[in-house]
């Protein structure tokens, strides 16, 4: 990378927030997507949007490539650089501008960490649902860029379901405003929700205004242990079927129950082929109902055990389990290949299947774990990336679970996106004019394609 | 047109279904702005995707324009072909394909009416919220194209909160599908959102998915009468800073409470200033105690009148007042021009305020109503196209509602759309790189520009 750039860089943030020197190049090469690494050449942390126009309008100039970064918990390699260009690294940008309690929306700068919103919201009785795996450390400039889920989603949806108004710096450098504290806007394109889930290649945040709710007057918390994976995951069919909205409805196998177990000690069996955590909040005598109606469901379908959690602590406990299963996972082989196969809630049951079938039939250790109400699984491969047949062998098997994912009117990424990791399986769900119309956009906001480059297509 | 164009039309859709008669040019030549009207050249009903598929083929080699249309509701003029060009008609694809109990979807054909969607879900116990005010003849494809909305938004969200996947045929005929029965993909860019609410410019729907919910198990409806605007914008806004979300919270003002009293005959008093409709559902508790607490709100700020429905048929009695509005202001005066300026739900007295200042100061008669919740008014001007000099005035009035409501941080379109009667507004709203990006977006999806032209820029 060519001093003079740097130096144009370090004179809009300052020296000490230009980084090129050896270590912070390697701490930035890398995120939570095993297998990639890529160092950059330089990574910058603006601290505030005028300087991003500035580090954007400095680097479209000098046709240099840019990659956006929050706290590097990407599942795709979406938050790498891998053509040693810059790292534009958002977390000196967290702070909460406003809580405007009579519209109900937060307003926040890019990088502000997911649960500190929640702490603050909550406080005032109001709510965010979003709540991704990663809340604690990532960012909501991240959580926009990726459309994040989380274990809320059946319930509350999505990021995408939050977002009003973006403030946006596009590549060359100009500010793009959309949207804002109306609750309704059909002046021209959806634009918001275009640049959700955008992964980093449309634009950078550097605000962000978010929709809040009331927050829920009670909650209750349920694990049911099940000996047969089918009659869990017909349970989940028939919660939805009676017409019941958890919060949460959340999923494990029998792998990663032994995983917990060994690793958390919750007091799990290990003779059970599936948990399901199930949380519903709302109104006292909704939520007694709910309960009450679910507690009948498991227990038509044969499940060993049903609690419910007496307190919030007992339910911390008992979330405890699902909360540690990719560490717990994580920490059995070296390398954990962490994937989001989602399919219509219908076919749950046939998805697990396929998932140990394939496992067994490519001689690998996957667990699988994930949002059942949503048809989101997480099919989680242990292995080692020193192990270059178990690696191959992995690959072909998500191969198959992919294939099969889409043959069931499924997606190959239902909240970590596609970023470099699962660009080849693009095409085959979105067909040749899906991925023309992706490219005319990525066009129309990025012509000398700087931004992110290299994800998704 | 020429001949053989219309002759090749005929060989896909059938002579019948190819109108260029004209009586049906004439019909087809106008929707439900003012002011507007442009007759087609030909008018062709398609049975089917595979139709629409060969007709946007056929009309994309010969470089004709092409202009959807459900059932000419829109308010903005977008379903009006200005060039002579071709009306593609839907009616025909009316066809409710399935309604899917364990994936809580439905899945209909383009040309699907609201409320017919409505009554078969809700057989099921389901609920598909969105309920634009044309909703008794509006197609499902056209709430996609506008994003509409409805008096359910508040509690439910707009059309775009529910829309899981698309059929669509491009510009040039080809098949565009986008998401499905899944309730998460990150899959690439947001097609689905970004083709909610583009106005037929990017594509023509065939076939909708749609998100369905459990049927709320009650709900309570009142109408309260406030002597004093300010108190009832106030309460709007103290209901809200209660936490609690009705379903439906509905507004109107002076104007509008005679012109619906000289019609309907619904007991409405002429001495106030506003009548507010509120509608609270969920759980029989729930809604017991959120209509007390509104109860309470209401008569701290001064109401005149609360009165809760006793019945279902009450409820429809007391909701009839809110939902002929706009009929009883049409019959006043000959030309009714309906407009959906929305801001910031804090805003909304200022907003009403101004809007009947500025009607003072251009000497015009504006009722104001609308889904007070959400911000999203409708000033309505009651004149008469055949006077010039009040129609200009008329035209001054509403620019400076629209800059006024631009500046409160509001949008020129809640959810009527641009169409043509607002593309002079919208740089203002979106910025020169609002426009710039759009235009991009359009240029990818449809390079020749044939897809209902004219239309938002």
């Amino acid at each position: 990378m060519e001093k003079t750039f740097i130096k144009a860089l370090s004179d809009i943030v300052g020296e000490s927030y230009t980084l090129t020197d050896k270590e912070s190049l390697a701490c930035y090469g890398y995120d939570s997507t095993p297998e990639l690494e890529s160092k950059p050449g330089v990574v910058v942390l603006p601290g505030n949007l005028e300087e991003i126009s500035r580090i954007m309008a400095l680097a479209h100039d000098a046709g240099v490539r840019v990659t956006p970064r929050g706290s590097g918990t990407n599942l795709s390699g979406g938050s790498i650089s891998f053509d040693a260009g810059v790292i534009l690294q958002t977390s000196r940008m967290n702070r909460i501008l406003e809580i405007d309690e009579e519209n109900l929306t937060a307003t926040v700068e890019t990088g502000v960490v997911t649960s500190a919103l929640h702490r603050e919201v909550e406080a005032k009785g109001l709510f965010y649902p979003p709540d991704p795996g990663s809340m604690n450390i990532s960012t909501m400039g991240g959580n926009v860029a990726e459309n994040s889920g989380g274990l809320r989603g059946l319930k509350y949806g999505v990021t995408d379901d939050y977002v009003m108004g973006l403030k946006t710096v596009l590549a060359n450098g100009e500010l793009l405003k959309t949207g804002g504290k109306v609750v309704k806007d059909v002046a021209g394109y959806n634009l918001n929700q275009l640049l959700v889930s955008s992964e980093g290649t449309l634009g950078i945040f550097g605000e962000i205004t978010v929709k809040l709710i009331p927050k829920p007057k009670t909650k209750k918390t349920m694990l049911v242990h099940f000996p047969q994976l089918e009659m869990a995951a017909l349970t989940v069919s028939h919660i939805i079927a009676a017409r019941i909205i958890p919060a949460t409805l959340e999923f494990l196998d029998r792998v990663t129950i032994k995983c917990v177990e060994d690793y958390a000690h919750v007091g799990l069996p290990l003779d059970v082929d599936a948990v399901l955590l199930i949380e519903v909040d709302g109104h006292p005598a909704q939520v007694e109902e709910d309960a009450e109606g679910i507690r009948q469901i498991c227990e038509r379908h044969n499940c060993s055990f049903f609690q419910t959690a007496a307190s919030a602590d007992e339910a911390l406990k008992l979330a405890t389990a699902r909360r540690v299963a990719l560490s717990a996972l994580a920490r059995v082989k070296p390398t954990t290949i962490l994937e989001d196969a989602t399919v219509p809630r219908s076919c749950i049951a046939p998805m697990v299947k396929l998932i140990q079938e394939t496992a067994k039939k490519y001689n690998l250790t996957i667990g699988t774990f994930g949002h059942a109400g949503d048809g989101n699984l997480h099919p989680t491969c242990l292995t080692d990336e020193r192990d270059q047949d178990e690696i191959k062998r992995a690959h072909a098997a998500f191969g198959e679970i992919f294939d099969a994912t889409i043959a069931m009117g499924g997606t190959i990424t239902g909240e970590h996106g596609v970023g470099v990791a699962k660009k080849k399986y693009l095409p085959k769900l979105v067909g040749e004019s899906g991925i023309k119309v992706m490219r005319g956009i990525k066009g129309a906001f990025d012509p000398k394609g700087i931004l992110n480059p290299g994800k998704i297509f």
